[in-house]
């Protein structure tokens, strides 16, 4: 088949691979329909992955449909539309059995695309394992292009607001506007902010997130324009999209006391200077983590399928699997208004 | 002074009366600015109320000028702007200490207008008892019509929804479109609520539902359409804002198992034929009562002054207060589209 | 097999029927090695049981070896202890999915040994259909015994206790001290009760129930007993254990004003006289139904291999299987102390 | 009057000062009838204290009686019992009106005893401010000595356990078994914790938190005790007792996914190195901060009043005022199993 490879700083090919097959009774293999660039896959791109592989299949946002099942595969069948989300669990574990992939006992933080370990969804196909548990069955009246964003995209935006202990009426900020911290905002809303302060020093960024009814902020002036808006009063939940210790320090000092900062930017920090005593005397919560996406699905089907949700207006760019090394180069780039890349196998 | 009193079913009167004085130090008089007319009105208007009291002084939503204050005060001084909620508690005792003055230990469910023992505020001016705990200084950034809904409609209503467990993703319904069932389906969706199905008899009352987003039925369809969308599945949450055991008995028929039914319509049944052998089965939670206001401002200012609720825009009349009596008409009559019926004294 | 067989009111018979083998590919057969009474087996025995069947097998609490398995099941091989919760779900529906097997969309309310569609599990062997959803491996530290306690009684009232919205420093009753109902006192206090009233007629039962550290009551003194010691303050929570109109009204009679009552009684009232109007004055929660064991055991299983619950120390009677009739008859006479009954095999 | 006078490190005097006065109408004197030495006095008392002031009175924790009363104080009439908590807030702001006076918006941190600006409360008497948020009256039932617990070291440790997020069946850990940190271990056990780990090197104090039915361990141990218990999973909640970095830094190793921290020592580092990295991909939850008594107390009181927490048992010495000095030398050494050492005005 054919696939995205790594091989090295921004260099990405789309050239032939060995077609994925189950390597276990509960694994599926799924011919990708299509598949999403995430910004967590820049990390990848720009030469300082999580691996020293070179080769391996990138890309962990993907939906297709199933082309071949284990014996084991009960919920799953030849045939069936699935998405396919990032985190990959054994799903036997305690914690794959409560539902929380993402923290597997054997596997956690495991994920498509990564290494050579488990080839990347970036492909005209992929291998999925344990496919009961990490394979999920599009629902009717929703589209596969929104079941791609729910992948992780939107699961991780909506799963970062909730962690913020956003409660109807609450004041919100999301700090980094790339595709995930938009569609934060937009989860913001529907859980019930009376605000969202939408932060990030690009104004084409800004621009989106004020048409989605936030008011919006470059860095260097919200702290002032959040204090005079609460009359010296902070936020009650802060939501950090961007992952350096930069823009976590800023979330710190934007929340009230006793409210709360989460982190869902990819952290690579092995330590944070967490400025604790101020911490301590405002009483403040800090919350860091992926989704599990299935977790997060039961709320996320019916708000995407009413409408309500509509992480789909976030595609900028619809393009063949076979121009991926121009995708990645474009939302690198942030060139043509590029926010969320699909890719569709030729 | 001026105001409207009671003189026996459907017969309202403007007419002078003593004008109010504090009673005890902690007490302030208010100087009127506006009133309104709440749907529990009708049941006094009907001439069954809740005394056998004549000629005392109707109503219990107001805002206004605090022109005189005990010496026992100490959050308000006269000149203040204040919004004076329809529970009145002691102020003292441990549940108006805790902030749920409807449930006050002295005075469980006392309010102003239903007797001669506390006369209402559809008047020129209104004696308010522990002012500190029974007036609430309105806030800037909200207009005296805003506040004047928040003394007990969009409370009410909003404290229904939150009481039928809604949480975002939820599916809701919400039996009876008057005034408070307007306000919680715009409440439900707020709080993220993926569907809301507005139910009521009367087309005009849908209509108005349908431009809030709602899906509106008649209350003869609802429950089949509600289990055809759900293929079979019923509702997560309904809030009933009739005060009927039909209602009540609808209510219980539409919620899924595990589901929740709030139940905020006035109910004067000493004994609902309750199904208890189906809800056991079910396992559904039945939350009923009345709200205290104080308890829902901290959410509903910042929500109503940023625009995401208008409870404003559900004023269908605004009258001089000595047209009192043509507006109870009208409301009762639900003539020329009459829903919130706010009185000015001249 | 032997088994014990409904023939009519009070006639329980140990005789011999026919082996149970798996039906479809998720069933299992499990080797009973210990199985018990329940409170609502009584319904059956007293002759207004759940159908009109004869001659069927009764129980639904049960623990013990698998013995098969259909080639569909994941979770459970030849060997494994098991314990067999009372409810049964289909294992794939919607509710099933989320581990609420009680509220099964296709069969709600299922359960063994309530007619011949299922037979029950008071016997040498029990069929177990969808054997992944509805048996459940017994944890190491975990004694059978133990966990045929968790099978349906204590799952039953920590459930109800939970329902009841106990929280720590809660001041709670509970109404009705049968097994279930004793449970129920050392679940509250776990969660946090600062008391528990213990409430029945029954004088050795009371006894129990003190020696657990309750506060008792005879039923004619409870209410004024509360209102004194909380200076006429009502019950935060209430749990009633029962399942008669009698009782339900009781237990909303004991509780404060935004208080909640638990039903899980078993409730065979089409239509109770609900007391409305007070309850909405009064702001009351009222929760009932059944609980689906496998949500309770992620806090039951810790909290019994640490010693905190010790359901084991109800257990009043260890007979044999073959002397079932005289433990059911024991059992509703409440003679020689007994509370719950554990049948073996021989 | 007499008082404890703070001169310099490890110099606290007994000596006459200053009567106190009220300095405004909100303001009460309570004549001290107990007061007790916090392991916070200590950071004071070994000379790095929180301000540069000499000849303060030191000390937070008091209970007396009210010997006089600004006019505005409507709460506390002379001759009442109060206790007084630590933390002092204005009584008016949006902050203490919701209960929460440590975080009060114009004097977020003030407390008794630090500095001048607030004299101390180990004294024959002291001023309260804001007497009405900053006076809570002792209710029947629980003694002086108990209330004197509650003013800070119980208050604090129930909401450090809180603030881990400890559930019924979780388990936990409390590192630092100083009398806050014993009183944290009670407190999760009424939350219902199934185990709680005591951690300290000190194996007296060890001793101690084994008789109240905690496993203990010395730190060096811990953690691979903890891994071994659970099979290679830590702990759900993990409350931080002692103020180091060190221990903050042991409390994130002990910790599973998804579970909670919890830091109730007091922090006095600007930059802790947070280890971002490990709390992203196990996705944790770190709150700290201090209590605001009053909101403590609607759960405290019952509890204590009925027996189920005895914070008394950890009052080691019971001393007149005038020995402060030797009560000070004593705490700081740990001597004669000095914990909870409470002084009475002659």
């Amino acid at each position: 088949m054919k696939a995205l490879r790594y091989y090295g700083a921004r260099d990405v090919r789309y050239e032939s691979m060995d077609d994925p097959a189950p390597q276990s009774d509960g694994d599926a293999v799924v011919r990708v329909t299509a598949c999403s660039i995430c910004g967590s896959d820049l990390h990848i791109y720009h030469g300082h992955g999580f691996s020293k592989d070179i080769g391996f299949c990138v890309g962990h946002e993907a939906v297709g449909e199933v082309v071949e099942v284990g014996k084991g595969v009960q919920r799953h069948k030849v045939g069936d539309l699935v998405m396919i989300p990032a985190a990959v669990g054994c799903g036997r574990c305690r914690s794959c059995l409560a539902g929380v992939v993402n923290t597997c006992e054997f596997n956690m933080g495991a994920c498509y695309g990564l290494s050579a370990a488990l080839q990347g969804s970036q492909a005209e196909a992929v291998r999925v394992p344990a496919a009961d548990a990490n394979a999920v069955a599009i629902p009717e009246g929703v589209s596969e292009e929104q079941a791609l964003m729910m992948t992780d995209a939107l699961a991780t935006a909506w799963y970062g607001v909730r962690n913020a202990d956003v409660v109807p009426g609450a004041s919100v900020a999301v700090i980094g506007l790339g595709p995930i911290g938009l569609m934060a905002v937009d989860s913001a809303y529907v859980m019930g902010a009376h605000v969202v302060y939408a932060i990030d020093p690009i104004p084409e960024r800004r621009a989106i997130a004020e048409a989605a009814g936030a008011i919006t902020l470059h860095p260097d002036e919200a702290l002032e324009r959040i204090k005079a808006d609460g009359k010296g009063k902070k936020l009650d939940c802060v939501v950090e999209v961007v992952g350096s210790d930069a823009t976590v320090d800023f979330a710190l000092r934007l929340v009230r006391p006793r409210g709360t900062v989460s982190v869902i930017g990819v952290q690579q920090s092995r330590r944070f200077a967490f400025p604790l005593e101020r911490a301590f005397a405002a009483g403040l919560t800090f919350r860091t983590g992926t989704c599990s996406v299935p977790e997060e699905l039961p709320a996320l089907f019916p708000l995407v399928r009413s409408g309500r949700l509509r992480p789909e207006r976030y595609v900028s760019h619809r393009m063949p699997l076979s121009e991926g090394a121009e995708a990645y180069r474009l939302f690198e780039a942030r060139e043509a208004g590029a926010l969320k890349m699909v890719l569709t196998p030729d």
